[in-house]
């Protein structure tokens, strides 16, 4: 809290600046105009809100007036239903026929681009010139910056750093006629005596396209390479360059590069950086900064933000199980503005401050710090964004004198997402505008001190919190901002390699069984290095094991499930406390990337704790509708011993989701892991043995599928088969468990998890800066080597060129060598025979269609290019066969139709991703485009559990769901007991 | 509602009698007495009162101390949570040790045997003689009834006779030094000058141990019978003979056979019977008893009570979906009694009336009509039972000089259902003994006229009403009480011998196509007479079939859940419309009794309810855990063709069980009918075409199961098998279906459900009397032709002597032939196949085992014997194999826990039944009898939709439910859609 004196100052002040703008309105909240009146409605109205802004997200690609019509209908509705804000001065009655449509969408259309108008200073540099210097003749500075298409690839970037060149030379050539503010026209073209002219702001993000927080020093090299062509530039009109925040993700790097750069240029006064309030880590990385200026005897220059990706943050906090990098109430972040302000005041001559905000309260504080710490006017400025909040921009002129409008300009495309995100902070609840503007809420609140209004909110809030205890949530997927986890990798890989190679043994009935018979396995990227000698397993052994596994059923199958259940989560906290160790192992051993190799891990635990409790939850006999004097309940008992067939390609996640369904619901698992990965799978030995799993319970059995999984699918004393892999070994699985034996017990249940052909749609209005990425992941993630991996893209004729013209510079960024280097986005593939069927592949997939990419590749080790393929026809081979490789086979449909006919035109139905914003089409494809995951707006990889119960049919699988609250039935034969309550006549009422 | 001068006077003089009465408690209600101190407890705590008379009906076979101590821990707990009340004046620390529990178990004992004698008059007829003489000497009349144990054999009824006719003589001699109640000794042995010394009931139901309304003719004639050996008895005595009425299912037999009776004897004025006002049938029914008197002018005599069994009836009808047939409200039975009171007293002169009451308002109504109309003494009297109520007999003693207490004697056993009936009615909370004495409650609420009582109870109960709508409830059981049902399956059989044979084409893509091969369908009991002439349907036929079913599908599939089971909820109401035709066929086509011909149309119609309501359910999509930004919903599609594969033994609910699951998912059908029922099985077609599946979706090809059903396991186009039938031919479906075919689409899901070997365990507490018809029906019923049958009975050793003795003689009273007679219990077996098999199965019992019992049966038709054998040890092959006829192999088990690894000792796991009324036991048995369905005091057939989801594991089926919840999750594909609901880092809060 404030000393009161101060406060009440600032209070003082505040007020005086709300009565200089009394009856004053942004024109944002003026009810006269349209965007006033949409936005009055959206606050009134959630749903048509998100309407609203997803329509404006969408609007500029609908090119044509019918898609414009009929997108119009699709969000809003038709004739009665359409706001009546949306039509003002148009009649309703059928709205959107061909003649009202065209009507309706050449009125929406203006008024959206009115809209953006409002934010924007211009489409063009040309533009842009002329409205800054428009501004300027109102008294108003200007920051420009580029709105932030999405950089996808190394030539988008270079248009990025083209422009900004194009910019500055335009901005110098203007300059010449300015005027400058409070001084002298000179050379050096400074406003106010000491602030340049010419301001810009840049977003490091698009400075390098593959930017990872995984390859930190890569990603900073590359961007501070890149930037330095602008701040050369930038210098050489004397110019002040300002470095933005984006996501938290980028932070760290911004961070670094903005040190880069000031260690390049130690006397240039005119580089800054932004800051962002909302960050919980911003108190610490201001003081970082402070610090290391100091030390470094160089000053630097602080932009001070709220932040804008408030809902983004949550989001993608809640998504990966992250704590929210933000803090949860308004009144914090204004509370660590104005905290954080007062610091870089406080360090004025070594810090300039730039304080960017829109809160009279934020302002007021400022004003009363600069003043009680006698800053002079030239070591802080007030900035604002153009077209927002135009009283506050008055009354800021008017006091202070230098006032600097933040202003975007560029394409309507990139333009919409800029907007969006002003249209939210205009009409969230705890927007201090709609507040202060739109709600006329007390002054008194207002101006409150934000450390007593969090104070306030979080006392409200306690009595809500633990609401979620109990239920499972996912592991946290890996958070590579985080230095300490980016550091653990290489250690962990250094520790294996200090030790390999490793030996490991059979596990039957408890102990470790050495076998004379041996194979090797090796790192794919580098097949010499040999990692561990594995000991083969014979049908004796696996004879062994089943027996071992029948003499613990009874007792195993006897413990309660809550018994049960609390090893599985032993072993889920053995995992979790060794999860990098785990991980580093399959970068080595499988050429799984550092954060795919983490998930796997990841996914391990969340099947342990997940099973666990859906057992639990099973254990708890399921009262059925009951008759009077009856009693019918469902229970469960466990089918009895499983053989778990493992795949290589998720080495631990998928074996241990399998064997820990089978585990928890009381059966005894006889496993084999892939001979691949079979060190992989030899940590489920360790992580059972040390959560208490008794011996014979779980029987490790590495060896040839030939040889050893026909022996345990055929095997009358297995009772049912878990297998994930190949539709080739899936089919003839099911075959041999299938056919009759003379001591058989039953019908054996084979629970099949097998190929994809994954296809991707996008439709003419997708969104291409989400599409593309989240299609590079899906097809070259892991090297394409998963089952849900997409293999093929079916692409609207009307977006073909524009779709592949960007993904192919997109996937050209993409670096391929070991796992184990963090820039390197495709490692090797699995063995020298998956190597092979790739290449053969390729060579099948050029003879049918041509290339549009194909990458270079690492010369040893078993490595493949990355291969897209164009002019794909469904028939062919490549565009039907599951390759599990690199390759993509890109196909045109005519219509949203035919496209989701080509899509289900495969025997696999697996997994499927849509890329659309057309809210009729993406209801059609998740009735129509049949897999048994389909992914809408996203990626087809990298289903979490709970979240997204994983498999397909077809040639897929089974149609059974791993990680969904089905799985575990398939591992359980169902019981029903009935009592019958009534004796001599009489029943209690239970 | 009575005139209220009447009612006045009622009220007035109801209030006299409690006066009369003041401060006089009842004995049951006295608490310094252990039975008023228990009493009062189970009033208190209604966990305890279940607990208590559970305990009481098990008591009389816990013959070692051992045993009750056992079952005293079981039934209460130990130590501590023994319930004070039982454990007065022992101390309760290490109460159920073994010197304690000894002592404790006496105590208890003692207890337990003098809360009987309150009730019963003696256990012999001896003791029995001596306490009327007793009563005699206070002034009471009596009517002695012997306590009605079971009758489940011929024997076991002629005992029951023989104890009457001792009890007479008995009576005979004593009252030979009887002084009447005002009147003179004479030969006539008449009280109050006109009522006989000697009166007696007897139960109806002891008569004919296979009395069943179905067999309503059967039934009256030999009851009618037996009886006639009493009457003669009681008239040599000059005595009165009253026919008790027991439970409504005897309630027509009894009036019929007292009509006979009557006719027989139609001037031997004392001979009555008791009519029961609870049930809403009595005043239609005493009407038709009083005009029928007068039409034959033959006069009787009624007893009227309230109805002891209302607890039964409600849980009966709730079971059997039948309209309960007693008032609901308490009220509205007292209403009723003083109704019919008044009627029979109008009829005085033709009708002597007995009033059975303990009620003091139903007593002031009486002794107020009687007044008003001027009834002679002679022509009435008054009754109440011994050991309830004396202060209402001692106020009726003083009041009218003629009260007569109703004295039931015998033993134990049987004595504890009487007991359990009598500590009911003291303690429900409607009791009016327990309202007058127990609780004091106002004289006006007691006095009230009825009327107006229960019309305030019906008010208050209106809002409940309606709250269980809309939810499953299975079709009503044939009730064979009602004559409108009896009198239509005869003339349902006639229609249909005036049209065979009739002919069965195929039914493919909607219409019927005729084939040259053709088969004949007969009556199994009667193979000459052909039903009708089969179309056979080849390999070509069945290729058109799936050709069909395929073209089909995606219509079919694409609509709307709720439109398909809309289709199916149609064809149950057409089912519903002709369901005795249906259930006719049936019963000519393949054997099935009446009721188990009707339940077997029933539960089709269960099916076609059920299923269309859980497909309904599942296609709202189901939305899952989800993470912000993101839904996941998940849902299903049909999987495509299914190909249905039915037995015969229950060829209509089974077919209907599997064709509706596939198509109200949206599956198409190919349905192959068992070639013994190819006519019930063309009643799909006609059922489905009424409702208006359309052509191609489902398919009706009759034909061998080798040719047609091979060919369709392995059809490419065959997305799923639905199978019922036996274990051998399961299994090489299974193993057709996994074979793999170059055109394979996918996994074959194959649903299969086979055969069982079911045991059922007699525990030594068993209650024999329950045990064993539900044992005949579980073994017997429909020639054990049933998958859930019970072929193996696991019997305690302490009780098989007793058991089998009993269970042999009452096998014998079951009559074998055509399934068309009501009076047979057995019918033909399926073929001739079938009898050979059976027939080589009893051949092979002989050689391992020894016959306990074998009938005879008829010569022509396909007829077996009901065979039991005894001495068989768990791995004789008639312990192992699936015989599929009236064979039960009997074994013996040393312990409960020898019964239950004798009984686990099979490869098949469908159903199991357990009799014991150890708590402990019954437990152990739901964890540890490892079968699919298993029945607790019930017999292991008749699983009912939803209530008792069916099917097993091993080799009785794979592990689904027919009839549960999760069954229609086999005929789909589950789904999962993700929606990424983030634009522009905004997502909406949904």
């Amino acid at each position: 809290m404030l000393a009161p004196s101060l406060n009440d100052r600032i209070i003082a002040r505040g007020k005086k600046l709300f009565i200089a703008i009394q009856d004053e309105k942004p024109s944002l909240f003026d009810s006269s105009t349209w965007v006033g009146k949409v936005l009055e409605w959206a606050m009134k109205d959630e749903h048509f809100k998100s309407q609203l802004f997803r329509f404006v997200d969408v609007f500029p690609v609908l090119k044509s007036s019918e898609r414009l019509t009929s997108h119009i209908r699709e969000y809003f509705g038709d004739g009665e239903q359409l706001p009546p804000v949306l039509t003002a001065g148009l009649k309703t009655a059928g709205m959107l026929g061909s003649f009202g449509g065209a009507l309706l969408g050449k009125a929406l259309s203006a008024n959206i681009h009115g809209m953006a108008r409002q934010f924007v200073i211009g489409e063009t540099t040309e533009e842009a010139v002329r409205t800054i210097e428009h501004l300027r003749g109102a008294g108003f500075a200007s920051a420009v910056d580029l709105l932030g298409e999405a950089t996808l690839s190394h030539q988008e970037t270079q248009h990025y750093i083209d422009v900004y060149l194009e910019l500055l030379s335009a901005l110098q050539a203007a300059s010449h006629n300015w005027r400058p503010f409070l001084g002298e026209v000179s050379a050096h073209h400074l406003d106010w005596g000491h602030a340049p002219q010419i301001n810009v702001a840049v977003k490091p993000s698009a400075l390098y396209c593959v930017a990872d927080p995984r390859d930190f020093e890569g990603s900073v090299a590359a961007i501070v390479k890149n930037l330095e062509t602008i701040v050369a530039a930038v210098r050489k009109v004397n110019g002040f360059l300002c470095i933005d925040m984006e996501s938290t993700r980028m932070k760290n790097i911004t961070l670094e590069v903005y040190r880069r750069v000031k260690l390049a240029h130690p006397d240039y006064p005119y580089l800054g950086v932004a800051l962002q309030s909302y960050l919980r880590d911003t108190d610490r990385d201001l003081a970082e900064l402070l610090e290391w200026s100091q030390l470094q005897e160089i000053a630097i220059a602080i932009r001070l933000v709220k932040g804008a990706y408030w809902d983004y943050e949550m989001i993608k906090a809640g998504q990966n199980s992250w704590l929210p990098p933000v803090w949860l109430l308004k009144a914090e972040t204004d509370a660590a503005f104005e905290r954080q302000a007062r610091l870089i005041l406080e360090n004025h001559e070594q810090c300039h401050f730039a304080c960017a905000s829109h809160n009279i309260r934020s302002i007021a504080a400022v004003l009363e710090f600069a003043e009680e710490l006698a800053v002079p006017a030239s070591r802080f400025e007030f900035q604002v964004l153009y077209g927002m909040a135009e009283p506050v921009r008055k009354v800021l002129q008017r006091e202070t004198g230098r006032i600097r409008l933040y202003s975007p300009y560029g394409k309507m495309v990139p333009g919409m997402g800029y907007l969006v995100r002003r249209l939210l902070e205009n009409t969230s609840n705890e927007s201090f505008l709609r507040r202060s503007f739109a709600e006329n809420d007390e002054l008194e609140q207002l101006l409150e001190d934000p450390v007593i209004t969090a104070e306030r909110y979080r006392n409200l809030q306690t009595s809500d919190s633990g609401a979620t205890s109990g239920l499972f949530k996912n592991e946290p997927t890996a958070d590579f901002t985080k230095i300490e986890l980016r550091k653990q990798f290489p250690q962990r890989l250094n520790d294996i390699r200090a030790k390999i190679p490793v030996t490991a043994p059979l596990f039957i009935n408890g102990r470790d069984v050495m076998t004379d018979a041996r194979f090797a396995s090796v790192n794919p990227a580098l097949p010499e290095e040999i990692l561990g000698t594995v000991h083969r397993a014979d049908r004796t052994h696996a004879a062994d094991a089943v027996a071992s596994a029948l003499t613990a059923f009874p007792s195993w199958r006897d413990q309660p499930a809550s018994k049960r259940g609390a090893i599985l989560q032993k072993a889920a906290s053995y995992a979790r406390r060794h999860l990098v160790e785990l991980a580093a192992w399959q970068v080595l051993e499988i050429g799984k990337q550092w954060d795919q190799a983490y998930a796997d891990v990841s996914e391990a635990i969340d099947f342990l704790e997940f099973y666990s409790q859906e057992a639990i939850r099973l254990a708890k006999p399921q009262l059925l509708s009951n008759a009077p004097g009856e009693l019918n309940f469902l229970n469960f008992e466990p089918r009895g011993i499983a053989a778990v067939i493992a795949p290589w390609n998720f080495p631990l996640a998928i074996s241990c989701g399998m064997t820990a369904a089978a585990l928890v619901t009381g059966n005894c698992v006889v496993y084999k892991p892939s001979s691949l990965t079979p060190l992989t799978g030899r940590q489920l030995v360790e992580i059972y043995t040390a959560a208490g799993v008794p011996p014979g319970v779980f029987n490790y059995l590495p060896g040839s599928g030939d040889d050893i999984g026909d022996y345990l699918s055929a095997h009358p004393d297995i009772n049912l088969i878990a297998f994930t892999g190949s539709a080739e070994v899936g089919l003839a699985i099911c075959e041999k468990a299938a056919r009759r034996h003379p001591e058989q017990k039953g019908i054996k249940r084979v629970i099949c998890e097998m190929g994809g052909k994954n296809a991707a749609i996008i439709d003419e209005d997708a969104d291409l800066d989400e599409a593309i990425p989240h299609l590079l992941q899906s097809a070259f993630g892991f090297q394409g080597q998963k089952c849900s991996a997409c293999s093929r893209v079916i692409i609207l004729e009307s977006i073909y060129q524009e779709f592949t013209n960007r993904f192919v510079a997109a996937a050209a960024a993409l670096r391929i060598g070991p796992a184990e280097d963090p820039g390197c986005f495709l490692g090797p593939v699995a063995d020298q025979a998956q190597q092979q069927k790739i290449l053969d592949y390729i060579q099948i997939g050029k003879k049918e269609g041509t290339v549009l990419y194909e990458s270079t590749k690492p010369e040893s080790g078993y490595y493949v290019p990355i291969v897209i393929l164009g002019d794909i026809k469904p028939e062919h081979r490549v565009a039907q066969e599951e390759i599990f490789g690199p390759v993509l086979s890109v196909m045109r449909a005519k219509d949203f139709g035919a496209a989701l006919a080509i899509a289900n035109a495969s025997k696999y139905a697996l997994t499927g991703a849509v890329f659309s914003r057309s809210p009729a089409n993406l209801e059609r494809a998740a009735r129509e485009f049949r897999v048994g995951n389909l992914y809408l707006n996203r990626g087809c990889t990298g289903a979490l559990v709970e979240r997204q119960p994983f498999g397909g049919f077809g040639l897929s699988g089974g149609g059974t769901k791993a990680g969904g609250k089905e799985y575990l039935l398939q591992f359980l034969n169902p019981r029903v007991v009935t009592h019958n309550t009534v004796r001599r006549g009489f029943a209690p009422t239970e």
